[in-house]
Formats: structure tokens, sequence, C-alpha cells
């Protein structure tokens, strides 16, 4: 078998690019073997030279402008591991235009702009791969995109940003405060100086924007995605989550309902029991729920050089085995055919369903527990499990704990302000949602 | 967009078969979005045509014949539910030799058969798809085929048998003697009335025949893997497992080794903190170690209609969205293209590596764990935990239980033969094979 290599331009040598380049090098014959032609680096871009040299000893080309490799070089297909919405975004707008294929582990990019991006390829016949955007190594686009087909997909779940992970999982481990911990997550090389994106779940946002397009056929819309990160999280409620059996979670969920889809990053209690809750430290793992296969679960390194090239090169082999195979035998990049797309409304968070878990500063006397649940009563919201704490010698308040069953977030909503109303509830409430996962 | 239907017929329904059918008509339209055409069932095949006739009410011809379907009914690919190695054989070879693709779930056929079958295939210019074949819903094939294809495999490792690992759940959880919990299995449909292909492991060693030729391209090798099932195990070694921090799942494990791979299904030690040692009930897991990707796992139901239906649909979306390609722009069936299969000896048993778990009945007198140790020792062997039982009121011996670190099976073989010399040691010792999969 003699094939002509599959010609790559990448373009952004950071961790993720050296990654690349290293496993592309490392597994040369193994990947060829399956891809049936060699996948071949025949230009790299990067604005540090040096690194470039180092890296590539010589064996291809070295342009600072990536533009200018797409506009020099005979590529089949670029891999932008550039980042941001910026440079990117023009480098991947004159890739598609030049009729290269896209390879693209820049989810923000692609949550952001897809809309423009993805019909863009569409109309000049080539792809996008993006499985290196979502949860790292996990094949979890190609999975949710052509291993569960058949289904109608309900919902998505996902741990999908390791340092908040991490974070959560030090925090519940050590009983230490968010600050302490994403000192130490920094100091270890989990979190980035400026941490916003990850602990905003701005990240986890971008990337469960791009399951809820794959999953049920509908154009990103991360602009309307409701977004919490755990910057506000505090260890108590760790620990009283774990006396009721839970773990809380980063997650990323979007879920189809009657009238739309939900969208949504938060942190969220899970049982301990379900495999989700035990992913620790900075892994990643997705659940899916589809209506034929039931749940499935996805686990693996969310981030990281090798992992992440792993997805990249995956996107690669797929383009190499069917090179010159046109537009309609390709996977559609976003799981359903183009013309197959539906605009979804995504609903307000208000109108979200979960559970919820509260805590209350109450009065120590009697009563408080039968003032709050029927406040809870009243907006027809039932109580799953509750914790009463007995106060400290000397106080006269304490903390009471309540899980209930799902409801509306409206709903909820107005039973609160019925509740910080009564004159046994001191302050605010904490509210956290609750899935269960059954 | 009017693209032609892809034509299926449809030979066996069984649970399965019925499974498929089912979710095909169900979700008819949210399949077509995504394939770019519709799935049509235009023919069955049963030997009990009332089962068909009620499933199928007259929408498609029915025949008693599969063969008799395939030479009288124009068809793209051929789904065989039927199971077995006879006339399933027959039919799939007389379905490749006329040109017709296939999907099947047959994990016996094509392990036993597959070095037949798969260069058939590839002459004729077919596919075979067999998804539906390992871990039911789990879209473990497409992600080793796939996903996975930037990495040197290192090894596979899976729960593979849903009957299997609700028995060991259920002895676990209840404490209670095989017999018992396999007639409970048997009277709850998760194990069959002739159960013996799931209890001693010769259907998981089907599926990780499988799975080893798919991870490191050599052809299928059932006939040399080492299967043992759990039909001898003991809850007395669960219970000691559960001290030692460990849990016993019935593993399919392929391993590439310096001169060759591991292939075999046995009762393995897990550590308990590793999530696929909370694999509870029928559930399936597989894990899988890549060198660049690390630890992937992939979890969901490995059985029944609906989960496994959405693997053989899976199988048929990837053919319908490029049902013209040719041969060589499809995804080779065993993940590498066929001119690059490598033999690679399976290794005996013997040569496999991995910890033991070893329960010894011991005189209680002084100096009997030094004789162990010394024993262990001499053959390189060294010791991770152990446990030694306190005797019960008025006996004189005692259980002593041991942890080692991974040797070689052949040295853990002399060991044992200078063990059982020793004077303070009673009866046979009972042996478990450890993966820590660190």
């Amino acid at each position: 078998m003699t094939a002509g290599p599959l010609r790559v331009g990448l373009a952004g040598l950071g961790t993720v690019g050296g990654g690349t380049y290293t496993v592309l090098t490392r597994n040369a014959q193994e990947i060829r073997r399956r891809a049936g032609r060699a996948i071949e680096i025949v230009a790299v871009a990067d604005l540090d030279q040096e690194k470039a040299k180092a890296l590539t000893q010589g064996r291809c080309p070295i342009f600072a402008d990536a533009r200018e490799m797409l506009a020099k070089t005979d590529l089949d297909v670029v891999v932008e591991l550039i980042g941001g919405y910026g440079f990117a975004k023009d480098f991947v707008m004159a890739a598609i235009a030049q009729g290269r294929h896209v390879v693209t582990a820049n989810k923000a990019l692609l949550a952001v702009h897809g809309r423009e991006i993805f019909p863009a390829a569409q109309a000049k016949g080539v792809s996008i791969g993006f499985e290196a955007a979502v949860a790292g190594g996990i094949p979890i686009i190609k999975s949710l995109r052509e291993g569960l087909t058949a289904n109608r997909i309900e919902w998505v779940a996902g741990i999908i940003n390791g340092t908040t992970n991490f974070i959560l999982s030090e925090m519940r481990d050590k009983g230490l405060p968010f600050d302490t911990v994403l000192k130490e997550a920094q100091r270890l090389g989990y979190a980035e100086a400026d941490p916003t994106f990850d602990i905003e779940g701005v990240d986890a946002a971008h990337k469960i924007t791009l399951m809820s397009a794959i999953a049920f056929g509908m154009p990103v819309k991360f602009d309307q995605a409701h977004i919490e990160g755990i910057t506000r999280l505090q260890s108590i409620d760790i620990r009283y989550a774990e006396q009721l059996g839970y773990r809380i979670k980063l997650l990323g969920i979007t879920k189809r309902q009657a009238h739309g889809v939900e969208l949504r990053v938060h942190p969220t209690l899970i049982p301990a029991k379900r495999l989700i809750a035990n992913v620790e430290g900075a892994m990643n793992a997705v659940l899916v729920k589809g209506d034929a296969v039931g749940h499935t679960l996805y686990y693996g390194k969310g981030a990281g050089a090798e992992p992440t090239a792993s997805a990249v090169i995956a996107d690669l082999v797929d383009l190499a085995r069917a090179l010159h195979a046109p537009i309609e035998d390709r996977v559609p990049a976003l799981a359903f055919q183009p013309a197959q797309m539906q605009d979804m409304p995504v609903l307000p968070v208000a109108e979200t369903q979960t559970g919820f878990y509260l805590r209350l500063r109450v009065k120590d006397q009697s009563g408080v527990l039968a003032d709050i649940t029927r406040a809870l009563a009243d907006g027809g919201i039932s109580i799953d499990a509750f914790i009463q704490r007995e106060p400290a010698e000397g106080e006269d308040e304490t903390d009471v704990i309540l899980l209930t069953h799902t409801c509306l977030e409206r709903e909820m909503r107005l039973a609160i302000a019925r509740i910080v109303q009564l004159s046994t509830v001191v302050g605010e409430p904490v509210t956290l949602r609750v899935e269960t996962f059954a």
C-alpha cells in the first residue's frame, strides 16, 4: 500500500501541540497501520521559533504566522491549537476558505462561533474535528456522534473540567476552604495563574454547549447557557452533603424537556453510590442517557499533553482513513445531517427541573421544621431527607439542611421567598441543585 | 435530501432482534436525521413465523429460512442475530459471498471463526460490524477502533459478562454462596437455564478475544485464551478480599508483553478504590490503557434488548452514512488495515504477570508466616499485604491470607509447590490473581 500521506499543518506548539507532535512521531508506525497512510506534519506554526526548532529538529518548515503556513504549504488539514477567539478564528475561517479540513481543541471558539464556523465548513465540503475540545482523550464526541446514533438522547451530564474537580476532591478530602485549595492547585499546575474560566464554570459551559449540539441536533447556544462556578461553594456544604450520602461535583448538564433543552453548569449534589460521584482528582467523566441504551459513562483524563493529543490524532486518523471521500460520505460534524439540524429553545434556568439542597440558619425553637416544610409543601415541593444539627453549647441558632425531590426552579424560588419571611429563619439560605441520575 | 434507504434484512427475532426492530421503528426519524437516509427493514427471517408476524404487522416479507431471505431480497446489509456457530456461520458466509455487508452480535461466531470470516469480507469489499458483540450498548469497539487510534494500546480489561458480575455482586452484598445466587439469577432472568458459557468464562473470553484483535492488530485467537470461570469461587475469599481493600470481579484481560500478548479470563482482585471495582450488578465496563491517553473507562448495560439494539443500529448508521463508499474508505473491521495485521503469539498462562492472592490453611504455631514468606522470597516474590486470622476457640488451625506484588505465574507455581511441602501448611492453597491497574 503506497497511499500518499495525510499532510498536516500544526498551528500552536504549546502543551497539546507539543504532545501531538510527540505522539505522532513516537507512534508513527502503529498509527499508519491503522490509518492506511502516514500522518505527516509537513509544517508547524508558532510565534516561539526557538521552541518550534527544538521540537521539529529541522524536519519541517516553521512559520511564525499560521496564515502564512496555510498560504505557502500544500496541506490536507490544519490542526488549530492556538486557542482563543481572535487570531484562531481568522485562521480557522481562512483554512476552511482554502478547502482544508480543520481539527481543533478550541472549545471556546466552537462554542462561541460555531454557528458561523460549522456552516462555513459544510459549504466548502471540509470537516471540523473537535474530539479534543471536550474531555481530553475520552472519545466522547465520537461516542455521541457515532456510537449512540440509535438513541433519542435524553440528557448528557459531565465532569468536564479537571481543575474544578481536583479542587472539589481536595476540599472534600482535606476539609479545606476553596481559596486554600485553589492556591495549592495553582502550585501543582492543575489550575492556571488566571483560573477564571475554570472556576467560574465557563470552560465547562463551552464543552456542554458542544455536547448539547451533537446530542440533540441543535445549533451551539453558549450565550444562553446558565453558568455557575464553584467559587462560592463552602466546605460545610460538602460535609453536609456527605452526611446525606451525596458528593458535590461541578457538572455540565444538558437535558431534553418537552418545550426546549436545559443547558447549565453548576455545583451539583450526586448520590455517592453513582459511579460518576466517585470520579476524583483531575479526571473527567461524561454520563449519557439514551432511550435505548440507558446510561453509559465515559471516563479518563480530560486534559494534558498526550491525552489531548490522543483525541487530536484520532480526528486525523478519521480523515486519513477516508481522505478522498466526499463530504456526504463523512460523519456530520454535529452528528446530525446539516439540513436536519433543528433549532430548539434553551429554557430559562427558572424552568429547569432538579432536586434542591437547602441549608437554612434557624432559631433553635420548636415548630421551625414544620414551618419550613409547610412553605415547601405550599409550592408542591416534597422533602426527600433532612438533617437538623444540635445547636452548639450556648448558641440559640442552628443549621437545618433539606433535600427536596425534583421541582421547577421557579417553584423553589417562590418557596424560598416564603421561607425567608419566616420569623424563625435567619439570613439567606444556601441552595444547591441535586441530580440523582436515576 | 432523497437518498435511498439502507435496505436491511434482519435474521433472528429473539431478544436483540425484537429490540432492533422496535428501536428502528420508534426512533426512525431521529436516526434518519443522523444517517442522512432511512434505515429500512425490508425483510425478516425467523423460524417462529407467528412471532415474526406479530412484530412486523405485515410491513415486510417474512422468511423462515434466512438464506432464502438473502436469495430473494435486494439487501444492502444483513443483521445476523441468530447466534451459534452452525447455521449462523453459513448464513454470514453466504451474505458475504453475495456482497452484502454484515452486522452481528455473535461474539462466539467471530471469536471462533473470525480468521475465516474477516478475510472473506475484506476480499468481497463488505464490512463486518460487531459493536453489539462486546459489552452491549457501550461503544467500546468504536472507541478502540477509532477513538484511541493515536495510541499504542498496552492492555484492555473488562467486566464483559453481566451474569457473572450480577452473581459476584450478590455474593458480596448478601454473603451467599455461588450456587444459591446462581439460582436467584436464573429466577430473575440474569442467567440462562444453561449458564455454562457465562459462569465458566467462555462468553467473556469470546469478547476479550475480539478486543485483543482490534487493540493489537492481531488475528482472533480464542483457542489460545486461558479461561477460568467463577464456579469455584468461595464467599470467604470475597470477604477476605474486602478486608484487604479489594473486590473480586470476573475480568477479561488482554495485555501486550515483550514477547507476545496475554489473553485470559479469570476472577480477579481489584483495589476497591478503582472505578471499575465499583461496577455492580449486571452492568459492564471496559478499562483501556493507551500510552498517550492513559486510562479510559467505558461503562453501561452489557446486554438486553434495547442496549444491544443500540449497538446494532450504530453499525447500521455507520453504513448508511457512507453507503456507497469503497471498502478502502471504510474503517477496517479489526481497526488495523488488513495488510497490516501482525501475528502475535498468545503467551501461555504460566508466562503471564499478575499479583496473587493466597489463602493458606496453616497450623496455629509460631514461625508459620516466616516459613511462607521465605518460600515466596526464594522465588523472588514479595508480599504486599497479609491477614492472619485468630484461630477459633478450640481450633489448632487458621487461615493466612497473602497478597503478593506482580510476578510471573510460573514463579508463583514453583513457590506454591514449596509452600505445600511445609509441615505447617495444611491442604491445598486457594490462589486468585490480582490486578492493580496502576
